[in-house]
């Protein structure tokens, strides 16, 4: 809601009778509704775009000559949990790359704390300065068979649906079945954005995720799959993550037919990924580097998103639209040089005058289980068949478990005290020595390893135990590297670069230890349990076929 | 909001479960996401599309063989008041023309009875077959001078921005000049879409309109105007009405790059131009005629307004999606062979099952003026200038009051009782003898006057007085026509095809008696009043500049 002082000042700014508070000068603007490039000035009145035109004075101006203006970027789906940042740390990592609006779904921490994640996130968004938008974890566990640290049926969601949208549904098993809870959830945000998540979905199931409401899909990995899902209406959100990065693929889908029907996503991404390649300008740059028209490029990263969501005034550097302004060196090589945010020019003073962070104390103290022994983790108990990863996707092949490469994988409950161990053969992360453990392990966030010996695995997950969740390399029967992760077991409440360098060292770490040859081991083992990608996963009952 | 039996229903269907509730079978289809043409049955389950593909049962089957499927249309912008019907009988005479959505204003209505207007449209839309959004009338009356038969403040209109949103804004003073009520308005609607209405608006004033959030606008008549719009980020309403035309100007804006930003409206349309020419069916067909891709031209008439109203699951053929569903005999004739809406075929039947049409008794009995007479319309008081009309567009010149063509013009207070009459030359209605009367006077809708003797203006005048309002021809000191407009004077309780013939005696009476060579001059007429569109308008203060 705005108010008339903010229409009064806006008019005035327009009119010229008052000096906007913020213009940008002589920045050459990419006009995404035509696609024209053309020098103007944008005069800012609090967070809106008041006037685009010649001329205009200023209370403050930003110098933008021999710059490109685009509008901010959204990330249309993103787990923040997977930067192992907090909300407020995470937007000081993405906002100098340009992403001035994201679609959250804070489904990790909801999977530890129930309601409790979803209002904190809540209120991390409303002290922030980018844009947002939470949505309401829609599978919580992701299947009725996991072990989380909450359940979040449809009446403890439902309550949300008034002002909030229901975040991946992932839940595909209980739409086709008729799961009258997954129903129920589906009924109450029906008037509302629902996210998908259905990889491979096809054919009959394929109509049936859209019949019921799902209007979008992350999971996407190749161009027959996109077409088949555009044709049944969906909206695709083209993913450039850590683990899973589906741009190269389907950048031949970014054309001006089809940009309306696409966005840009992280859904996961490290951040190291962001500190050194970057976020949603790397994909920018990857897709015209790729051949992609630039217009539509841009008009997925910005345009598509907001009109998909329903957001008025957002994806143009237009009158009445947010004041959240990208000024590039290139436009190609998407080179951010500044960002504006809410009329804000993106710097220490502009965090710094944010509300006190919300309180993460009700999520400290989440790892609940005994202590652990080698005898935990007993091969003769993982079967004959194997986990097979495959870097750069999150599919997961079910192999026999022989020859080369194997190690032991297990999922140990963490949040109810139980103590329950699965055990499976993996394939794919290359150890040649010692043990990997985490406490984040999709969707459930149970504590899991990988490992060479029992020893090591042990070792391993007692020192993610002791540290309150995080990450740990052991080998030699000790604990090498350890990144603790105490909100949660899912993130760090350090500052955003002290938690880049802490990744970086432990990956070394665990290279250096385990010989490993994955540039992101720890990922790669999170995803491991995730239950609801095809067609292998680690369980708290062991090996499963999903 | 949907209901879980609802979206069991979608689910069951889609998986074969059980039979479609109705069936079309064998069309080809024209994917508007895609841009692709393909065979496919369209199985539906009550109001929603279930599935795309082969096969599929059906309770009932619609035999589409050799037709091809678009979605339905939406007119992004229009008064139901102009053709002369109530609502539930012009949804009678645009169904079949594959109009299964519009946005309606209804601020003729509400011009002459306030509230009630309404709340009798939202009414009226609860029953229909198609989709009616009913926008709540900003601007009642349209100029704060104005004197029609309701007042809409601020306070007043409020409370519909739960659930409604903001029609045709066309207080431009208003908003440049920081009127308290305008911004007011504005700002309690501001969360969601406001329509404009800015004819020739450009430089600061279009920057000014737009960053108070004005998103749209259906006055544009040149592609000049249109870019410097859709530059500033305005979405544009492309106009095929009965009196203003601005589809052959714009045509070559509806490109695949700027569709969507662009919609198809018809503002205003009479029931005969319906009947005879049709109605977006008419304006797509002439569009493609003029050598538009179709795909930009469906998106426009399907698409886009859907986005850009924020109406989710509508404008495409896909599976969720509403079950309204064009079927053509050809493609780029756009000639209508079946229409479903919400899942029935349109026909007799399907209107026979709407629930009773609400009560229209509060709007009868609205033309409260004294007795007229001769003496009511003495030329001396018409001043020096005179209001130049042109068919094809609501733009008006001040001309000088000589030369040959001149008639006399007249404006009757009729709501509140006064009497008042203002006076001024027209030019342009090519009258050779008698006199034209409507209760039908844009915005205000006082009753407007054209003619060439004070005793024919008196005897037309009368006739619609008598009527209850209506339109009327005089001649020779008597009335020789009247079509009776009893429902706020500007409505016909008749049905559709009996309005229609009796539009087409009324005009060849005016024609035969008044020789004006007007296809349409009670339209013209009604437009005469129009005190928001440059250049010279009559007033109840007579000629008047704007």
């Amino acid at each position: 809601m705005r108010t008339t002082q903010d229409l009064q000042a806006c008019v005035d700014v327009a009119l010229r009778r008052r000096p906007a508070d913020l213009l940008i000068r002589g920045a050459r603007l990419f006009d995404l509704a035509t696609g024209e490039l053309a020098h103007a000035n944008l005069a800012l009145a609090g967070d809106r775009i008041a006037a685009v035109g010649e001329g205009y004075e200023g209370r403050e101006t930003l110098d933008a000559r021999g710059l490109t203006a685009v509008p901010g970027f959204v990330d249309a789906h993103c787990h923040i949990e997977s930067s192992l940042l907090t909300p407020y740390e995470w937007e000081r990592l993405v906002l100098p790359h340009g992403v001035t609006a994201a679609v959250c779904d804070p489904h990790e921490l909801a999977n530890v704390a129930g309601r409790a994640a979803i209002d904190y996130f809540r209120a991390c968004a409303a002290g922030m300065l980018l844009r947002l938008q939470v949505q309401i974890p829609s599978c919580v566990p992701a299947l009725p068979s996991e072990e989380a640290g909450a359940r979040l049926p449809a009446e403890a969601i439902a309550p949300y649906a008034r002002d909030a949208a229901l975040a991946e549904f992932m839940n595909v098993p209980g739409v086709l079945g008729g799961d009258p809870d997954a129903l129920a959830k589906l009924a109450a945000f029906s008037g509302r954005p629902i996210d998908g998540h259905a990889p491979l979905a096809s054919g009959d199931a394929l109509n049936a995720l859209c019949a019921v409401g799902i209007a979008n899909d992350h999971e996407t990995c190749s161009v027959p799959e996109a077409l088949e899902k555009l044709r049944r209406g969906m909206t695709l959100l083209i993913r450039a993550g850590s683990v899973a990065k589906n741009l190269e693929a389907l950048a031949p889908l970014l054309t001006l037919t089809l940009c309306d029907r696409l966005c840009l996503c992280t859904d996961d991404r490290d951040p190291l990924d962001v500190r050194d390649e970057g976020h949603l300008d790397a994909a920018i740059r990857a897709a015209i580097a790729q051949g992609c028209d630039p217009l539509a490029v841009y008009r997925a990263a910005c345009l598509t998103p907001a009109r998909a969501f329903g957001w008025r005034g957002r994806g143009l550097l237009a009158p009445g639209h947010a004041a959240d302004v990208v000024l590039l060196e290139d436009l190609a090589e998407c080179r951010v040089a500044h960002v504006v945010c809410r009329g804000r020019v993106v710097g220490e003073a502009a965090f710094a005058a944010r509300p006190p962070a919300p309180d993460d104390a009700p999520f400290r103290g989440s790892v609940r289980c005994r202590p652990l022994t080698p005898a935990d983790f007993a091969s003769r108990r993982a079967g004959g068949r194997a986990i097979a990863i495959a870097e750069g996707t999150l599919l997961t092949r079910d192999v026999p478990a022989e020859g080369d490469g194997l190690a032991l994988a297990a999922l140990v409950e963490r949040h109810g005290g139980s103590g329950r161990v699965g055990l499976a053969w993996a394939k794919g992360f290359g150890l040649k020595a010692g043990a990997l453990a985490s406490t984040v392990g999709h969707d459930s966030h149970n504590l899991c390893v990988v490992g060479t010996t029992p020893e090591d695995m042990a070792a391993a997950a007692e020192a993610v135990r002791a540290a309150g969740g995080g990450f740990a390399v052991a080998a030699g029967g000790v604990c090498r590297a350890c990144l603790p992760l105490p909100i949660g077991g899912l993130m760090s409440d350090r500052p955003a670069a002290e938690v880049a360098d802490a990744l970086a060292a432990l990956r070394r770490a665990a290279r250096e230890a385990s010989g490993t040859p994955l540039a992101n081991p720890f990922l790669a083992l999170a995803f491991l349990p995730l239950p609801v990608i095809p067609e292998a996963r680690l369980t708290l009952e062991g090996f499963t076929h999903v």
